[in-house]
Parts: C-alpha cells; sequence; structure tokens
C-alpha cells in the first residue's frame, strides 16, 4: 500500500526522539512551536516542493496531518510548513 | 439520480472503519484533525481536481458537507481539502 | 414582480422537505452544515455562475440572504456557495 | 444640496415596509440577514457598479452606512452589497 | 506648519455639527457607524485618492487618525474610508 | 554603530512631547490610536519607502518595533504606518 | 551536521544579552514586540533573502522557531521578520 501526497504536500515518517539528540538538534520542551523532525517517504508533483524522498527534514510541530502506515507514525505536511533540511 | 459536483468540489462515497484498517492505515483517535478515507464517485470539471472516479482519497475530518445518496454517507469536498491518494 | 440577481450572485427556490427525501438524498440533523436543495429560478451575468435556470442545486445550509417572493421562500445565494447539481 | 458617492459605492433611499409588501416581497422577521430594499439615488463611477438611479433594489440589512437627507433615511452601500434588481 | 499626507491618505479638517445640520444631512445618534463630514485640508499623491482640497467629505465614524493642528480637530484618513462627496 | 532598515522599513528617532506641542500639533490624549512624530533616521530600500532622512513624520502610536539606540528611543516601522510628513 | 534553511527562511544564532548591551543597543523590558538580535548563521535561496551569513540581524522576540543545535540556541525566522542589519 502506498500512500501519494498530491500537489505541493509532502509524507514524512516520523524520526524518533533519540536520533534527534544524537544528530545534536535538541528541541527545547518550553518552546511554544517546537519543531520536529522526520524523513521524507514521498513528496506530490506541486512546484513549491523542494525536499526530495530520503532527506531529513525539520518541520513546525503542529504543523500537518497525523497518520499511522503499518504501524509507524506519519505526517502529511504542506511544503510551507517545512523549515530546514537537516544534513 | 445523481450529484455532479461544481467547480473544484469532488463526491466521495465514505469508507467503513473496518476498511481502513485492513489497508493498514491506522487513524489515531487523538489527533485533533483525524484524517478519513472515501472513495471517489464523481469530480467537478475545475483546474484543481487532481483525482479521478475511483480512486481512493484521504482527507481531513472535517472537511467538507456531509449528504447521503440512497442511504449511503457522502462527502463533497473541496480539491484542496483532498490531502493523498492512497493506492 | 421579478427579481433580478446581480453579478455572480442566484436566486434559488426552496424545495420541500418532502420532495429532497424522494430524490434519494437524505440530509443528516447532525451535520453541522446541513446541505439543502433548490430550483435556480433566476442566475446573475456573472462569470463564475455556473448553473441555469430549473436546475436542482445542492448548497450549504447558512449560505445565502432568505427572501420571500409570492409567499415563497427563496435564497439569494453567491455561486461559490452552491456545491452540486442534482440530476 | 447633493451627495455624491465615490468609487463603486452607491446611494440608496429606504423604502417603506408598506411599499415591499405590496410588491409580494416580504422579508422574514426571524432571517439572520434580513434583505432590504430601496431606490437608487446616486451611483459612483467605479467598474464594479452594476446599477442605475431609478432602479430597485435589495440588499441584506446591516451592509452600508445609514444618512438622512432632508430627514430620509438613505444608505450609502458598497455595489457588492446589493444582492439583486426589483423590477 | 505644514501636513502632508502619504500616498492615498487625506487630511480632513472636522466640520461643526451644527453646519452639519444646517446643510440637511442628519447624523442619527443610534447608528453603529456613524459618518461624519468634513473639509478636504491636503491629500497624498495615490492614485486612489478621488477628492480635492476644498471638498466637503462623508466618512465613516471610527475611520482615520485624530490630530489637531493650531487647536483644530483634524483626521488622516484612507481614501477608501471616505464614502462620498457632499456637494 | 548603525542599524540598517531592511526593505520597506523605515527608523524613526521619537521626538520629545514638548518639541510636539511648539509645532502645533497637540495628540488628544482620548484618541484610540494616538499618532506620534519622529525623525527619519535611516531608510530600507524598499519602493515603497517615500520619506527620506531628516524628515519628521506622523505615524500611529502602536505602529512599529522600538529600540533604544545609545540610549534615545526609536522605532523601527513599516512604511505603510507613516500617515503623513509633517513640514 | 548542518541545517539548510528553505526557501526565504533564515537560520539565526542568538546573541548574549551581554553583548547587545555593548553594542549600544537596549531593548527595553516593557515593549510589547521586544526586537533581539542575533547572527545570521545560513539562509535559504529565497528571493526575499536579503541578509548574508555573518550579519548581524535585529528581528521582533516571537518570530521563528527555536532550536539548539550543539547545544547553542538559534532561531528559524521568515526573511520578513528581520527588521534591520545592525553594523
Amino acid at each position: 500500500m502506498q500512500v501519494r501526497p498530491l500537489g505541493d504536500r509532502v509524507l514524512v515518517k516520523m524520526v524518533e526522539e533519540q536520533q534527534r539528540t544524537q544528530s545534536g538538534i535538541y528541541i527545547p520542551d518550553t518552546a511554544k512551536d517546537k519543531p520536529q523532525t522526520g524523513v521524507v517517504v514521498a513528496v506530490g508533483d506541486g512546484e513549491d516542493v523542494k525536499v526530495k524522498e530520503g532527506q531529513r527534514v525539520l518541520f513546525a510541530k503542529f504543523a500537518g496531518t497525523e497518520i499511522k502506515i503499518d504501524n509507524e507514525e506519519h505526517l502529511i505536511l504542506s511544503s510551507e510548513d517545512i523549515l530546514a533540511i537537516v544534513e
């Protein structure tokens, strides 16, 4: 089964908290809009999509719509809610 | 009797909860904007319509207007409220 | 006496509840934005008007402005508030 | 003394309640946005003005700004707040 | 000292209540957005400015920013808040 | 040290209350959006900037962001929040 | 590890309070939208980005999303939230 995002939407697989800490990024708990990271799994064909499959991305916490695919947490985000690529 | 959506609107027949689980997508109950899936029954002729009849689609829960046709639950959605195609 | 809608507005004569049920469309009472149906009586000359006189249309409940013409309930709607044509 | 509306604004002289009933239009008291009718007295030179002096028009109740000219109630409305022409 | 409005702004000198009544315009006290009149003193060079110095204008009450120049009440208004010219 | 405003922003040095009164402009205390005056110190290179260094300007009170430079009160304003030039 | 901002976003490393005071800029505690300064670390490739790496910038306090990189406080800001360059 495959979820194909439409337009400028991007499907992101959530990254575990532990993984985030190892990479050196730490998200303060008190921040109002806590960013989070994930890995891009699929992208729509919209012009505003600037990320590719496999890239690790940073996004604001309350952005997007949560879905579980094969029991793993994913998020469908608008491209504009992706803040940065983490390399 | 037939319902013909206007412009960028799409008519979707709701999919039963059980069907959703079998496909591997699980929608968390605590998610604020729970997505749901349905099957496209008819589309308007607007430019922004990116889906076709018969496709299974994922959309945010509170989007669209509910109607019952021949006692089955349907939704008329704007194309922009359809997040992804499920294959 | 005649009411001529301006621009993209449409004049719709409300359809009785009974008539709706016969056609197979049933509007759930609990739906937040209950759609309703009516018959187009007159249309403005705006570009966005996609319906014609005599067509039966579906629209969201709280859209438009109610008026009574010759004691019959009518609604003046913006074209964008008409969701679908019912055939 | 003369009031010349600017741009897309229209000056309307309010029509008495009795006159409205005679014409066959009846405005329900419970309607949230009760429409009202009046006669166009002067129009601005804006492109969006679709009505002419002397025409009877229907508009939503809380639209526009009330003024009294020579002790008669008038309303200055934006053209977009005029719903229909009554003939 | 001179106040030169910028862009589409207009400087208006407030007209005394008595003057307004003499001209035949009367502003109802109960009106939610009471219009008022004044005389244009200076205009910006914006394209949307449709009034000239010396013209008497009608505007909605809570529009603009009040200033006193040489102890006289003035208002700096956006052109779009001027409803009509009073002649 | 120098603060260079970006785009259509303007850096204004606040003018003392006493100075304002001498110029003949008086700002009523009860006005909801009390205008204030200042002297333009630096401007961005945006197209909408219509003021120059050294000009005295009038702006709405709650506009902009306050900063102190060398212990003197300044404001960074968007050009559109500057109402008029005072000469 | 590197964070690459997308589009018109800018990554800024926060500047210590002490550093700010030495530069002559003082931010009043009572100001509703306290500006802050930081040093640009990375910029997106969007057209609206007007700042370069290494520049010290002034921005409104509640703008952007906080992240910690290698235990140092950073902010991802939209370009439009950067008010001025401090030289």
